[in-house]
C-alpha cells in the first residue's frame, strides 16, 4: 500500500500545531497534510471505560493506529492486526479497542447517534450487517444530511435508519451489542471526535443499564417509525 | 410572583410544534411564547440514571418545572419546593434531580463541561461556592465565549475555571461530587439539551469510574494551567 492510499484508508487526522510546537511526520506523509498534532483515545479501565489521551509535551503526536486488519476480515473474528504494509503503527489504539468491542456483535446491534461519519466505525457496521447481524439505527436528521454522514452508505448496504423529525437534537451516542454490552459517553462516531476531541467512553456490562438504554432505544425507534413522519400537514381527503 | 417573571425566572423553553400538533399553553404565558412542546429529562433508575422523557402523542407538552426552591436557599439542604407562587408545576423534574445530586456536595466539586450556559445549573454551582465547596470548572475554550456561557458569572463569582487552547473540543460532560459520585452522559449543560434534547445523564457511586474521571479531572486542569498557555508566539528576551 502507497503512502496516500495509507493515509486515506486509514482516515489519518490531525490538527495544527502551535508554531512552536510543530512535530515531525514521517516524510512520506508530510506533503499531503498540514502540520499537525496526533491524538487519540486510549482505554484507561479495561473493557469499561475509554478516555481521551492527553498530549504529551515531550511527544507531541500520538499516531493514530491501522485499524484496516480489523476490518478486512468479514465473516472472520477480529484477530490481531497482519499483513497491512502502510506506514501506520499497528499496535493496538482506543479505536481499534472500540472496533473490537462493536465487531464482537453476533445477533444484534443498535445504535443511537447523534453523529456518524467515522468511516472506519461506518465500515465496522457494515461488516456486521454483511455477517447476518440485526443492526438498527438512529440518528439526528440534521447531522445526517452532512457531507461525509455514513448513514447514506449504510443505509445503501441495506441497513435500518431511523431518524428524527424534531427540532431537538437526538442527542445519545450509545451502541447496544447483543443486548449485553452498553457503549456509552460523551463521544460521537467523528473522526474529529475521536482524534481531536477529549472525549470518554464507557462499555458496561451491566443488565441495568443495557435494559435502561434498550428500553430507550425502543421507545425511540417506535417513535421514528417512518409512516408516523409528518413533513407536510396532513391533507383531508375527500370520498 | 407575576407569570412574566416565571417564564424568565424558570427558563421555560420549548419547540415549535407541527400545525397539527399544537397543544395549548395556559393563557398567562401563551402570549409571550412561540407555540411550542415542552420536553424535559427524567429519571428511570433511582439515583443512576437520567433518560429524557419521549413525547406522548395524548399528552403533548411535558412542563418543565420550578427549581427555585432549590436555588433560593443558601446555607441550607436542598428541601421539598415549598411557597414559590409561580405557575410552572412544582414537581420533581429530572432538572430538580440533576440539581439536587449536585447540591448534595459538601467538599468538593469538579466540572469538566463542553457547554455551561443552564441558569439553574450556574446558579447551583455559585450556591455551592457561597457555602464554601471547593469548586472547580474545566471547559472548552470556544463554548465559553458564546452568549449566554455562564462562565463569566462563575469567574465574577471567584469561581475557578481553565480552558483549553486547543483546536480539538473539550467534549467531556461530566461532574465530580465530594469526590464519590460521577455524573456523566451526553447532556451539555445547556437549556436547549436539557429541555428540548433527548440525552442520557448516569449517575454513578462507583470508586473505580469516579477515580478514573478524577484522574482525567487532574491531568486536564494541570495541562490547562493559565501559566502553560502560549497564545502568542514566544518571545526570546535578551538580558
Amino acid at each position: 500500500m502507497q503512502p496516500e492510499e495509507a493515509l486515506n484508508s486509514c482516515h489519518r487526522r490531525q490538527r495544527t500545531l502551535h508554531s512552536h510546537q510543530r512535530a515531525k511526520l514521517s516524510a512520506s506523509l508530510e506533503t499531503k497534510v498540514r502540520m499537525r498534532v496526533w491524538t487519540a483515545v486510549d482505554l484507561c479501565l479495561e473493557n469499561s471505560i475509554i478516555l481521551n489521551d492527553r498530549l504529551d509535551d515531550q511527544n507531541m503526536h500520538v499516531v493514530v493506529t491501522c485499524t484496516e486488519a480489523l476490518l478486512q476480515a468479514p465473516g472472520l473474528p477480529p484477530g490481531p492486526s497482519s499483513g497491512c504494509p502502510c506506514s501506520l503503527p499497528h499496535s493496538e489504539s482506543s479505536l481499534s479497542r472500540l472496533l473490537r468491542a462493536l465487531l464482537a456483535a453476533r445477533s444484534s446491534l443498535e445504535l443511537c447517534l447523534f453523529a456518524f461519519s467515522s468511516p472506519q466505525l461506518g465500515r465496522a457496521v457494515q461488516l456486521l450487517h454483511q455477517r447476518g447481524v440485526r443492526v438498527r439505527v438512529i440518528t439526528d436528521c440534521d447531522y445526517m444530511a452532512l457531507n461525509g454522514s455514513q448513514i447514506g452508505l449504510l443505509r445503501k448496504a441495506g441497513i435500518q435508519v431511523r431518524h428524527d423529525q424534531d427540532l431537538g437534537y437526538m442527542h445519545h451516542k450509545f451502541a447496544i451489542v447483543d443486548k449485553k454490552v452498553l457503549i456509552t459517553g460523551s463521544l460521537n462516531w467523528t473522526t474529529q471526535a475521536i482524534q481531536n476531541n477529549r472525549e470518554n467512553v464507557l462499555i458496561m456490562e451491566d443488565t441495568e443499564y443495557v435494559r435502561l438504554f434498550l428500553e430507550e432505544f425502543e421507545r425511540i425507534w417506535e417513535e421514528f417509525d417512518p409512516t408516523k413522519y409528518s413533513f407536510f400537514p396532513q391533507k383531508h381527503r375527500g370520498h
